[in-house]
């Protein structure tokens, strides 16, 4: 994608201050801009870098001023946020594969693919599979039989929608996602563990987005359900029969335990553990490395592992590292008393 | 899979009280049942839900009796519980797909494939692996060469066994499972670090079975030892030359350090890490999240990180919690008696 | 691979105590040889082992002498160690796969591929990726398009490269490893998140190893690095905009958040949490399941969630342990004085 200064400030709706048919190829931070990249002044603290950075194009405010003089062009506009994450965007669709079926994917006679879709090479569409219309298949994805992912999702290279699992639109699966692997279920005997079959399967709602290499097992009986616009990072483990609510976001290498229950706008911090059986809350704030052992209400913020009230988690552990010192005073003021 | 209650109850063993034509295509739990799915009551505190279930049909205990009027179809067996699974037993099997092998799949000249094999489309088998009889291989996985997978294995979608391991019978790996990638060993000089070449392997015995994208590292020599029977989670990381003892579960997200030995039937919850080159002992239980720095005995119940014995740590953190208050009355009950 | 005594000894520059004729095929250690297998004695606790080991040949020092009787053949060299690291080294380059491009590989036209490069069954080259002299590629790798794979790499089964990513010279990936996931970026509105795109790459330098299914975030804009020598563990993840120092090695399922810089030669233990836009220094040691949450100077020694200097926080750990019984004995001490 090769842009002129003139024409992206024509997308934006924008002015120029300087040579509009000067060009960019890519973007850049401002503070580490090059030649032929586009970069943008959103934050205040970033002003002083318009005079130096070497990005061709920068975005700015309309009533931006320096006072140092500024060799790169300009354009101006009511929010060089917005219009830059908007710019993003267009990028990012020009990037996106062409429509197509590659010659060495393997799709099943009984699958439905639908218009518009985008499937790579080696990918696996699997007997009875439903691939709704734009959706994009990276490759070598595997969607095995009788799953369903909707319109315009994303499947990145390499994952995997195992059989009888449902993803509504606009899903993002990033590359070496599982969703649908057999929850970690066995009946104890006095000697050895019998598989408990897992039949059940996992429902992504709309807008869910799931990190590199997460796994999500399907319920024993029943469904997993990760509820509209859930966000999840790389590497996260949900097990059988959980539920995530709506517009939950929770960070990289977080485990959630069987049969919990996640509020809505919960944000959980990174390698968070929760124990199965639970009720979380909504608007729940869980801090990282935190361990959950109990129900938590409405809008409460923890830490600890076992975790509690975060302010209380902080003082203990302000004492905590200072209690050798502590205890040690305390004993020699007691000793002194004793001997007095 | 349509059954009706009648063909149910002849393969259970049990009675059919209601309408022996109906027909189930699933299962549900009984607190969520739909029409044409089975469920079943096992747990007493369930009861009330036999007569509010939407479920097609309901095992129940053969002298069930429910104060209020029920309309779903009911089969009387000796043990619900045992029976259901049973069924689920059933029903898993007959979801599994029918021998044969799938045209796209690269199966080398030189290997050897036993009867009745599964292997799906994008199945990648190495020059002289072996796979025994019954084994199911899912999509795109790779048997790299000289390996060997036993009798009646299920391989998922993307799962890889590395050169030269080693499965028995009845092993399970779930989607995305790396077995056989190489040790974390380097050779530190002044300025870099050299790799160790990782020349050993992986053994699994039978019956294990190892969840999704977790890591299995081959030994540095010799071999890395999965004992019979034992069950491991998602996402777990086990390091060369570990050896876990026969019936040992481990919850999701757990790390084994290089060169430890695991004893037989522990239980090991989610995100444990324990260090390298010790000996943990028979029937340990160990909590979530925590950390193990030394040897274990048997039948040692431990929690923390470094963990120590379960009861005294509770009791340590009821402490840490309340450590602050507790802190602050004895520095004014020693300031009082300083004064007086 | 099958040697002779004499081979091995002349191959070394060493001399045969024993028979030259001797053959072996693999490698064993010392106190688990087995007839055919190669051992050695570097540490002279296992000096004893040298009469009982039941290893065809023993790689030992010039100057051992056995007060037992050795029947074993031997071969004398200078140092032991290092003249079986050598020999594993050559061992493990005539294990690696041969030349050559296997014909279900699909290679885009635009892609460009080096001499002497291995490209194994399955695997994906999209458009104008370019792979490097002598590189191996194993089953159903992913390079994805406009990628750039180093010379003499090895990229593991099912690891993948995702788009306009550059990997240097002598890099390993391991089975699984993801290179270029999408950052975790959002922006939160009133009702939803709207995802941020990730438009930069990952830029990995010469000999960096990445373990079994980590993985590492493109950069929001410009790169996420991973400098010279670094070695990365099994599932471990690495976000947006990261960078990490020369030879820095990292235990397996650490995790480290968006924008934070890591200094060279640290040594981080596993299950640490590191959070975003920190500046870890130089020569830094984090133990393992620690939690950092502030900027770290060079050379610190850290443990904890949160981290504190290590010998601080081992001694706050101790009084932890005892905290029920300190209280307990302060106590009654202050209820003494407070009644006398």
């Amino acid at each position: 994608m090769i842009l002129t200064a003139g024409v992206i400030a024509e997308l934006l709706g924008g002015s120029v201050d300087g040579d509009p048919q000067v060009q960019v190829s890519t973007v850049s931070p401002i503070e580490k801009g090059f030649k032929g990249s586009l970069s943008f002044l959103a934050n205040p603290k970033y002003k002083d870098f318009v005079a130096t950075t070497e990005a061709s194009v920068v975005i700015v405010k309309d009533d931006f001023h320096s006072e140092e003089k500024v060799s790169t062009t300009l354009i101006r506009v009511a929010d060089p946020y917005t219009s830059f994450a908007l710019l993003l965007q267009k990028y990012d669709e020009m990037n996106r594969p062409k429509p197509g079926i590659h010659p060495s994917a393997v799709i099943s006679d009984s699958a439905q693919i639908g218009k518009d879709v985008s499937i790579a090479a080696g990918v696996i569409v699997e007997d009875k599979a439903i691939i709704g219309d734009g959706t994009r298949l990276g490759a070598n994805v595997v969607v095995e039989r009788e799953s369903i992912v909707g319109t315009n999702c994303t499947l990145h290279s390499g994952s995997r929608v195992m059989h009888h699992c449902i993803l509504g639109n606009n899903c993002t699966l990033h590359a070496g996602v599982t969703i649908g692997s057999d929850g970690f279920g066995f009946a104890p005997s006095d000697t050895a563990y019998s598989k408990i079959p897992q039949v059940g399967n996992v429902v992504l709602e709309d807008d869910v987005e799931i990190g590199s290499n997460s796994t999500i097992d399907r319920a024993t009986m029943g469904s997993t359900v990760i509820r509209k616009g859930v966000k999840l990072d790389n590497l996260i483990q949900v097990a059988h029969n959980v539920e995530i609510g709506e517009h939950t976001v929770i960070a990289a290498q977080t485990g959630i335990a069987g049969s919990t229950k996640i509020g809505k706008r919960c944000m959980i911090g990174g390698q968070v553990g929760i124990i199965g059986h639970l009720t979380i809350g909504d608007n729940v704030k869980i801090a990282a490395q935190s361990g959950i052992g109990n129900n938590l209400a409405d809008n409460v913020v923890v830490q600890g592992s076992p975790a509690f009230e975060v302010g209380n988690y902080r003082r203990s552990y302000v004492s905590f590292r200072r209690l050798p010192e502590k205890l040690k005073a305390i004993e020699e003021k007691l000793a002194a008393l004793t001997k007095g």
